[in-house]
């Protein structure tokens, strides 16, 4: 069915139920980063598949806001006959209906679909204009989606004690006792990746993340109700997450929530989504609003979660240390492959490895000007080829059963010239400095940013992304709470928490930079003189930096020296695992630098 | 009448009142930074003469709260047989007072000298707790108080354009667009710097800040109505501020304040006080809760501004410098002079200097082990007179026509020995670093901190106060909003901003560390390659640090280079304006360090 005959579809429904518009964002009953394919509604009704994007329908036209990564591809994919396009956060959805709509028109939202926090928001803004917003019990996509796919009933994975290092139960009882602390006589457990972290399980449902597409509640007791469909619950579940955990059916959730009346109910407005939280409350349950109580304990790495990451990331520099062997020596051959060809590659190449599952997300595998776009995607156009002298820049990452990895490195292609050198150079001093800070507890990510981007700030230059995003083991590769980035951000750095330090530079239409690895914050040793406690970074990542794209005279001798013991630790940690070709390869890029 | 008389005196009163409890903080109905003699009611009751705490009194116990700087002070100046001692933040009064009171006990509060904030926070406290906040019409103290001083009458001092740079009418009108455009009708101008600064005029009201006390009314055409004590309006005031300015008896508020019924006016809940919105809220105006309007443009100074304040700062610097040549040669012979001839040494040279008018804050005149104190005043008990062999902290500043300044330099005294030298090197290369940085516009003063401390942190160190806070010109030398510290901030660095750069360190009981400079923001020169529009800190402060002190070992050839740059610059613009013998120690204090 064309696009065109969707729309006519769906605005026959809304004429039918009296809808003035209907709002369709890219986002399903979980909110989490990937969707299953049966929840691709935003897709199906426009043909747009970026990551993030919001669709109005109106009776006779139609709209869709999608943020700045976007503008070009929504044009090729969204037909301009039947899409206004609009800058998702210039004229966010909300207000462009406002503007559009007469006193009294009702607009049709799904609150299993939204945040509290954005549905609330959005109630108060057509409120304010004179306009209804009627939330719909069952989407209206769904009923026109006629060739909709089933969704997969896969079974749900019991990831052991030797890769969680903390069994459900004491998770689930630790937690709970703050749940309890903070007034509550339960919570609502509504990030997936927090729900599969307190139960130990994983999943196959999305891609690119290992969750369980689920719903918890836990009381205060470290009791559990899972929320799930039963048939994909494995044998040994129950002796696997201990005592206290009861599965109901997802399709019983509205009846679960209304058992929690005269409770008060812990639930995190700007995570979890409005229908969870009006459930309970139509139940007669009291809401406390508050931080999903699973996101610090989560985020911060017990020995056995960091432990197993290290493992991880040696396999995986196994495979990108033999990528970038294997693409120097294709290049020096005059085989400048395309960007689809060199990710295929390296993606085979993680395959081999032990214990991995997927990429941790889309790999972007850009040449030469690409890379200018930080969230380039070479599956939206025709893949490049190779530049005969620029860089080629690939970020990209692999879930294993012991860690999930996330590296972008920035290759020399040909002679990319000073200039790009003198960049990488900048970057990659932001990087080291980053590296090698020490902080006292307390410190937040905000504090931290500058120390990556001092060097390119001091020549007038900069990156229009965040430093760091957190990272789980085994879980999604973009975590919460920590982050270091311009934003405030009153989260104080904790020991065990994983962080990406990406500094990057990008100049349009030219080139693009980036340098990543994963860090874990650690106790720094207590020096002699030392008074305050302080936090430092471990590296995590295990792959050479590009010597080549250095420019030797921006470098300081202790810089010089940071790499140079950097490269030694690769070397060591990773040569022996090397095939003879690759460690020549490794121990040629690892040599040091310093006279 | 001794302290214990006037809390009979004041208990009979609130026995009289019905009052369970009465709040008694050291504020004025202006709640600036300093108080008028008339004002200190806290001290009269209980005899503590420190710069912040809050008295809380009881009808047979009484409290008084103090931060850290005070919890000595507090013990000498306050009997233990009156008062009982707590801390401020970590036992706030109202707190305090919920844990103390029985359901339905009566708090007295004078809402003039407490802002809507805090007012409507302890109001709903007490309504949770069952407890009835009353607000007095008069406050009890006054009535108890039978000696006390009445306010000056000092005429109000008309600052010419000369020093100001933009004519009241300008400002007004400038400032009466950007209420118009946040939809109100006028703004409650609270802020008695925002005041003096919005009319061009200063006062001698309270020591140290040269603030006439007195709230204005700013309509959103540019009038303004200025209440203050008729008698001290000099001739040729209206010709100075040109038109459109009604000057009316502050005794007249309330009616003044009762005419905006149906308007809608902008006031800062976080600065202003209670009374006077609850006043205008009382009349029927519609309060919109918004930054102080005057703010941002007070803060960002104009060419005028920037150039007066520079010639302040060469002034300042040739009396300080005359102090340091000074003190060396006394030193020298031998003469170690305790802390308040030192003080007063320093106050009688910037006397000396044209356009001198008072201190800009209480000086900080700190020998050895009372350095450790950051907010010291040898003032609070017996002066220490200089040790031989560990350094001196002199934190200080002036009051001048055209600007306002505020240094700390440390001084070695004899040998401090290496352990000193290698803390004052590691705060000085943080102040070196912050005054070296470029930064895109949209930074906050929260991600430059880190410069600042990132040597102090690599080494185990830090210091328990913020950065920098904003400074004024002939006015506050703690100026809001803009500031630099840990503190998550989402203010703006802007061009024309005064800061202060002051990174310390303090060991208790041994010694302290402070290198302050103040500096002003300026656009970067953009260079052949910048992209991004870029700011940095241009040093205001003049004056040498001392070079005695450094651990040469410890600075880079970058730091070393900035450092005798600095100091050339002191040399070129200071020398000439210094006295023979001033000048060859100058011409020592200077001498170049690179090789």
């Amino acid at each position: 069915m064309p696009i065109e005959r969707r729309l006519v579809a769906v605005r026959a429904l809304m004429a039918e139920a009296g809808y003035d518009a209907l709002i369709v964002p890219r986002a399903d009953e979980y909110l989490g980063e990937y969707l299953p394919a049966h929840s691709e509604r935003l897709r199906w009704v426009s043909g747009f598949a970026g990551s993030a994007g919001v669709v109005v329908i109106l009776p006779d036209r139609a709209a869709i806001f999608v943020d700045g990564r976007y503008t070009v591809q929504v044009r090729h994919q969204v037909p301009e006959t039947l899409y206004e396009y609009h800058h998702l956060l210039d004229e966010p959805p909300v207000q462009w209906l406002v503007q559009q709509l007469p006193a009294g028109a009702v607009i049709a939202v799904e609150p299993r679909i939204h945040t509290l926090n954005w549905y609330r928001d959005a109630q108060s803004t057509f409120c304010e204009a004179e306009l209804v917003l009627k939330a719909t019990d069952r989407n209206p996509i769904d009923s026109c989606w006629q060739d909709r796919p089933a969704p997969e009933v896969s079974p749900v994975i019991l990831l052991d004690d030797a890769y969680t290092g903390e069994s459900s139960d004491r998770k689930r009882r630790r937690i709970a006792a703050r749940v309890a602390e903070q007034g509550a006589d339960a919570a609502l457990i509504f990030a997936i990746d927090s729900v599969s972290w307190l139960l130990n399980i994983r999943g196959t449902d999305v891609p690119m993340t290992p969750v369980v597409q689920s719903l918890a509640i836990l009381e205060s007791d470290g009791r559990v109700t899972l929320l799930v469909d039963e048939r994909r619950i494995p044998e040994g579940f129950a002796a696997h997450v201990g005592e206290g955990v009861e599965v109901l059916p997802e399709t019983r959730a509205a009846e679960i929530l209304a058992r929690y009346g005269g409770k008060t109910v812990l639930a995190d407005p700007h995570t979890a989504n409005a229908w969870s939280q009006l459930s309970l409350e139509a139940g007669g349950a009291t809401l406390l609003a508050g931080d999903d109580p699973v996101l610090l304990p989560k985020a911060c790495k017990n020995a056995v979660e960091i432990a197993g990451t290290r493992r991880a990331h040696i396999r995986d520099a196994v495979a990108k240390i033999t990528f970038l062997c294997w693409l120097d020596a294709e290049v020096d051959a005059g085989r400048l492959h395309d960007e689809a060809v060199l990710a295929d590659r390296l993606l085979s190449l993680r395959q081999e490895g032990e214990y991995f599952h997927t990429s941790s997300f889309d790999t972007i595998s850009a040449a030469g000007e690409n890379a200018a776009m930080c969230h380039y995607n070479h599956r939206n156009a025709e893949p490049a080829s190779l530049p005969s002298n620029s860089v080629y820049l690939v970020d990209s990452g692999g879930q294993y059963t012991d860690g999930t990895t996330d590296i972008t490195r920035t290759v020399a292609i040909g002679d990319p010239g000073p200039d790009i050198r003198r960049m990488y150079t900048l970057v990659l001093k932001g990087n080291i400095a980053l590296s090698s800070v020490r902080f006292p507890v307390g410190t937040s990510g905000t504090q931290l940013d500058i120390l990556a981007r001092q060097f390119l700030w001091q020549q007038g230059f900069d990156y229009d992304h965040g430093t760091g995003h957190g990272g789980g083991t085994f879980l999604s590769v973009h975590e919460a709470p920590q982050r270091i980035g311009k934003n405030p951000s009153s989260v104080a750095l904790r020991p065990g928490m994983i962080l990406s330090n990406e500094p990057g530079y990008y100049r349009d239409g030219q080139f693009g930079i980036r340098c990543e690895n994963l860090v874990v914050i650690r106790e720094s040793e207590p020096g002699g003189t030392q008074e305050t406690p302080m936090l430092e970074f471990d590296t995590l990542t295990l792959v050479p930096f590009d010597n080549r794209l250095l420019d030797m005279s921006l470098m300081s001798a202790s810089e010089i020296d940071w790499l140079d013991k950097y490269h030694r630790r690769v070397l060591q940690e990773v040569g022996p695992r090397l095939k003879t070709e690759t460690l020549e390869w490794l121990q040629r890029a690892t040599r040091p630098l310093a006279k």
